[in-house]
């Protein structure tokens, strides 16, 4: 046995002594989600768990970084995140939100936790105990950090502007990880690109506005806009390579009201997703072309207006860093490490290693009952049965769970710090 | 002269006596527009100046019908129009309306003659009291009718539905006409096909919804509907004969409201129109054809919906009847009755004499001030300076307006009617 | 009887003593069709059979102009054309056509007067001889034009381009004629646009080449060409007003030849036809405007090119021209003087009356066995049964064709020429 | 070094005795290239240059089989493919092919080995008699196979279907390999999906013909095959899952061939490329149903045609045969032995090893000059420098090729059979 997975070892020989605080936290947020740049009663709960560590918090918001200094040797960085979703609950659990907040736009809206956040920052707190309580079997610094806003993609970017960097030591690696649908107790891996930037569009195209029995005095914004979406297609099946993976969504088409007016603008929401910044670089010029090339060829009066949001960056594990880690976790948990393939979803835990400019992978936790999961395998009835990431009724089992993501994070970083 | 002329002339004495109230009428009228089916108001003060009339009023809801019966000879129905439109006047009219009313989806809008119903009423009013005050130079039946909701295009319908043949001796034929944005003091007609039918259709595609990242497990409609409004371009561009004439607009396109998820349906609304029904049939049954064939395209899961609302039917001027008023205006007004083009627009006027079985014919009343439409002609700036009806600034000159709109009226009648 | 019936009438007298000859001068013409630009032998029996007319020859290219001088009055022309079509004959008929000959492009192609200027040019070489012969009842000038290549749209301004203008008199007033598939004996008038202006329009669009399995490496012309064609299905739909007519063809798409290689280019033909000059320019402008922009859309390499060819201008009859002529034709020719739709078909005839600054009627003959005619409208099966120009079957019957071709032509002149 | 690369070092030491033949061979080769199903001046030579195997000749056309029996122990397949192309050599090359040959439609063509078979068949010949030479070194059963018809995807299939497996005994593992624009000296290996399955499609899709200036009597062919080609854009964009490559080219069109005539019917040529029988059948589907759906939706009068044509089968790498092979390869090139990428290239290889039911690799092998490349590389200019397989350009290096073509088929061989 390795000398980092003999400290892995020893460190997680607390696991069982934190087991009950760590399942009552964990049904605690998941009552209590809040929305992403709402994270106040989180942080504040994070923040007072963090016991030894020097804490910062207020960071890029509600953001809470814990450093733990334990002498000599590399610096790893942990993340979690920590907001909910606008989503009615429906898992009829005993723990179930019936929280409601008000939203960005001034609307009231529930919220839960459908995306697992609360267990991402229960387990980050639970390894942080654990490896504050095993300090005697290490040597390093570890960074816990935990950020708001990843749902809306601006989390990350925010603790990063507001100046992350200069309150932690250099940092050598960062790791994350986030709780899918595939059985509990199994950790999936992905060596290179693993999840995709995204980036959402919304254009606004014009044209004018006429009764509907005289075309001929109009600039027609529904045929601008339909053809704009037709033209759309050919992106992924002309411009991009087959080798490459893209996806371009349009989400929404809104124009008009009424049945005989010939409204003077369409709004379309575009949502696209690449696996290489090249071709997001492609792909997004390639949008902005096709669209004032339609304006054009309709003689719209004004050019079409162009706004990005929602941005994620590109999940690229570091091929070094992510073999290191899988070894790490092979050692640790045999064949419930698994190869994971590359997934078209996002997530903006990236911005971060790449501001500070260190290598990093990020990985997988399953979350569904192991029984579950295989009654549903043998039926074919997966895609029904296991309800997902954002569905109202996503619900990880609390145990393998979050014992495999704490064991997970503290062997990831024990890969790293100097064994004692 | 012509006997009719000389009637005309004569019942025409009346009218210097009667301008002054019929102004103040006007001005009433236009500061109190009521919604389609909502004409209560002006319904009762129709009724109530009918005198000598026999009076039906409810008819469809608020449609009012004054009959004089005036010894042997034809009958003579006159229609106008009471509905005004949920448009904000910008006029600024010392009698504009600032009347607000709540319309039939339940929301509150502001209310505006803006298509010039009122004047119309107004007309027809000064008309029936002239030819009942001036009923010795005439012989036959006159029918003053007025009907609600012709602005969606159910409200001539909703009278004959109610009955109103049961109410009306046998009608030889049917008179209307309307303001429209020329020279006011003129009056314009036109043989065979004067205005569109007119068709709308809501239609709902439906996909299947999945996130906007996989498009695999989705049928997106965005991608269907705007396959749909390309398509239907090719209904005029290939399937109309280029003597024909139709529109096909898609005034509306709505479907998802987010970037990154796909909807599950799409929602598209159509105008349609036409100048002859094997057309209109043509096109509806092209519109169901090419719908049906793109959902198949894109495997939708259920069927499209249609549904057609504000119907509006053809307005196909009997030729011999036109020829006769024509010649009757012609007498009256010389050169200032003009020959109309075809128009686009719609009415339902002609659902009356349809279900009567009587010809018709409808003619257009200018109604702008010559001296500025001769301005703007000169200066070829008509479509930027003359408000058109439904737009928040159509304000037709009252005189000559409403003089000229009462002498068509008592013209056509007499053109029918017995001379004394 | 106006003096100018008397006059035809007079003329018309000699028709009976020509008849013979005629159609043994039609049946040898339909025997040997001339290619456009090729009409050497039927120009040479023109010019042979113009006795008492001064000649000149080779207008053009193989253009005959004959023109009588008969004393003070006006100068009317009449217009025939000679050239016939690559179509190989299918009528039966006992001097059907057996000619091949070489076409523009080198090939050899069979030839037959599929859309009867055969008999144009028989009813205007009978009318010369008949005014001839009858000079003495009438004053003025009369110039018989028979032009080549009618078909390639080129014939008449070969012949204005060639100093028409020089060759004649002052000319008041221009005719022309054409068989069509209605009953033979029947004259058809249209005032105002008759017939369309056509243009054809060849696109050659670019893009890159590559092998079928490297699409990012391409620039796809298969998929840029099918967009303009889509596109373009929107400039009749909604670029022209409801009211105007516009017929936008493309009539041929070619691109690439094997299945798994991108081509670099592809190719489009269209026509276009209009009934208005300033529609005309506005489609014309349209498909420049929506071809350039597909381009940019697709990252054209290469500017697309526009090759304009076969332009046909609008035949546009004066209207008081037209009523003056349609007034002799119903004194002469009763009910069998019908009014003809406005039809999409062009002619090149009008270039002619538009070089030389005067107005102009252009009407139709009918050319199908009256009793044929009637048994298929009873039976509905026109369209199946009636052969229309072009079609290998097209089949004039002999009389009362050239009979009423002839009189017409007579008919028309002397309703200008000075009675005598 | 393991007993497998023992072997394969002491068989290869013949490689210096049979370099100048070798060499020699492949230019007449290259001199005289053959079109597919036209290779017997290849086959007899390869035939003749077997000696002391048992040799099938004609197998499937021009196929020819080479079996060298060796005592117990495993069979070993090895295949060259012997196929030329229709295309006009631009190397400039001294042995350049200046041959012509009438081609499966009877045209005369120019004849070049573009793709490189001769150097396979020259390879294999090398191997082959080294093998035989070397036979004391190793155990069981060589079969050395050269198809005909690779590039036209029916040789290999001919070849299975004219009873190839009862000429055989009992094979155990088939390779093949393919030179490919890439440093020459280097082998190139990829375990799983490595050159997509092919498919390309004709397809006819019925309007009905007219003149264009009557879009309304016609369904126009021009107007659906573009609506198709667009379409069809979305099989890859929203059908396909972005995890999966797959290509759908349309490499022709054609409809008409004149401006102003409605065709009746146009022909698309379509190539499918994909990586995955599941994705294969779905794409195929899909562009059936699209085509029959825009069928519908234009009324066509007559179904749509599909013919399959040039269908090429996946090449799926197995993975513990290519693992096996890999490893031997390692052994014996060192770093030259590199992975390469999926490839969107196809291959009929696979119908072979697929026939008998046994794995397979199929591996790569660079032909480009390496200081050649390596300038192009640093130039960034790699895909205009450098050649490509079916280029007028395309000139493998012969050394170091040919030598290592041959090392590669027999380390892969000697990788199965027994070590003697």
């Amino acid at each position: 046995m390795a000398p980092s997975s003999t400290a892995a070892t020893a460190v997680l020989d607390g696991l069982p002594g934190i087991r009950a605080w760590q399942e009552d936290f964990y049904r605690d947020l998941h009552r209590h989600p809040e929305l992403s740049h709402q994270e106040h009663r989180t942080a504040a709960k994070v923040a007072e768990t963090l016991a030894g560590y020097r804490v910062h918090t207020g960071v890029g918001g509600t953001g809470v970084i814990g450093i733990l200094d334990n002498g000599p040797g590399p610096t790893v960085l942990l993340r979690a995140d920590m907001d909910a979703l606008p989503v009615l609950e429906d898992t009829g659990l005993p723990y179930a939100s019936s929280t409601r907040a008000t939203d960005a736009t001034g609307h009231e809206v529930p919220v839960m936790h459908a995306c697992g956040h609360d267990a991402h920052v229960t387990a980050l707190l639970g390894a942080a105990r654990l490896m504050a309580d095993g300090r005697s079997n290490w040597g390093g610094t570890l960074v816990a950090l935990f950020q708001p806003a990843e749902e809306t993609g601006d989390g990350a970017r925010g603790m990063v502007d507001d100046g992350l960097a200069k309150l932690l030591p250099p940092v050598d690696v960062c790791h994350g990880q986030h709780v899918m649908p595939f059985p509990a107790g199994t950790i999936g891996v992905h060596a290179g690109p693993f999840m995709a930037s995204a980036d959402s569009m919304r254009i606004t195209v014009y044209g004018r506005g006429s009764h509907g029995s005289m075309p001929q005095a109009s600039v027609d914004p529904v045929v601008l806009a339909a053809m704009i979406v037709v033209r759309l297609q050919t992106v992924v099946s002309r411009e991009v390579s087959p080798a490459e993976s893209a996806v371009l969504t349009v989400g929404s088409i809104t124009a008009g009201s009424k049945s005989n007016v010939i409204p003077d603008r369409a709004v379309l929401q575009l949502n696209i997703r690449t696996f290489n910044d090249a071709t997001r670089t492609a792909v997004l010029d390639a949008v902005r072309r096709i669209v004032t090339a339609e304006c054009m060829a309709s003689r719209s009066p004004r050019d079409p207006e162009f706004e990005l949001f929602d941005r994620f960056p590109l999940t690229d594990n570091d091929i070094p860093t992510t073999e290191r880690v899988t070894h790490a976790f092979t050692d640790m948990f045999g064949e419930r490490c698994v190869e994971l393939p590359q997934g078209a979803g996002s997530e903006d835990f990236s911005d971060i290693p790449r501001a500070l400019g260190v290598p990093y992978t990020y990985w997988g936790v399953g979350c569904v009952d192991p029984d579950v999961y295989r009654t549903a395998a043998e039926a074919g009835s997966i895609n029904q049965d296991i309800a997902v990431n954002h569905s109202p009724r996503f619900a990880p089992v609390i145990q393998p769970t979050l014992d495999t993501a704490t064991q997970a994070l503290i062997t990831a970083a024990l890969a790293w710090l100097t064994p004692a």
